[in-house]
């Protein structure tokens, strides 16, 4: 974790284009953004995965997210918003520390490309109760 | 609101296949999978996107996350994940309660499709205040 951009930044080593922070969590431009506004939420806990997060840095991320949406509307005028995280290489993560992106939706088709393959759900009852019975 | 799939499933209108279910939060399975495991987390209080829901609905979402996503992880095997929470029909939004999608993304390519076109950032401390001046 010491090595990723992020650690970097809240460690004071690189700057960044700070627009929110509290006790738990740094909020900033990216510095590749896919459309005017592309912010990066981060947890200050050093965690690679969101599944690896501890529930309260998660809360607290949660807890910020509206009102970061509102700013970054407001300050844009762009409506259509995405949020996105991901976690693991396939799943196009990067930088290996929690990261949730706000990405406006530009009325000129800037932002967040979505390639949406939906199928049917067979036996559904199983499965849920599968992802069910492995919650701690 | 009243008329969304989703409310109508928190009214017990409809079934789903149930997840997890706390006070302020509902997971079950989306009926239209980009991948198998694909689960919808949602807020019991009614808003059609992001910036409209409370800070504690928000909060309880988030804190339940990580949480989830080990059970999804460990129920499908498969360890790549993408979150998405889509605001605004440009953005794909297509049911207007919020909801955050946990999308296993297979060994396979199924699941989230994503077109990242990137630019480099102009002016970021100015856009940079710009938001945090509009944060409320």
């Amino acid at each position: 974790m010491a090595g990723t951009i992020f650690q970097k930044i809240l460690d004071g080593e690189i700057p960044c284009h700070k627009v929110y922070e509290d006790d738990r969590v740094l909020a900033f431009l990216d510095l590749y953004p896919l459309s005017r506004g592309h912010t990066l939420v981060i947890p200050k806990e050093p965690a690679a995965t969101l599944d690896q997060l501890s529930d309260d840095s998660a809360a607290a991320i949660g807890r910020v997210l509206p009102r970061l949406c509102r700013a970054v509307i407001k300050a844009t005028g762009t409506g259509n918003v995405n949020i996105l995280q991901n976690n693991g290489a396939a799943a196009h993560q990067a930088v290996f520390h929690v990261h949730f992106h706000i990405i406006p939706k530009e009325d000129n088709g800037a932002g967040l490309g979505l390639d949406w393959r939906a199928k049917t759900l067979d036996n559904g009852g199983e499965l849920a109760a599968a992802i069910a019975a492995c919650l701690e």
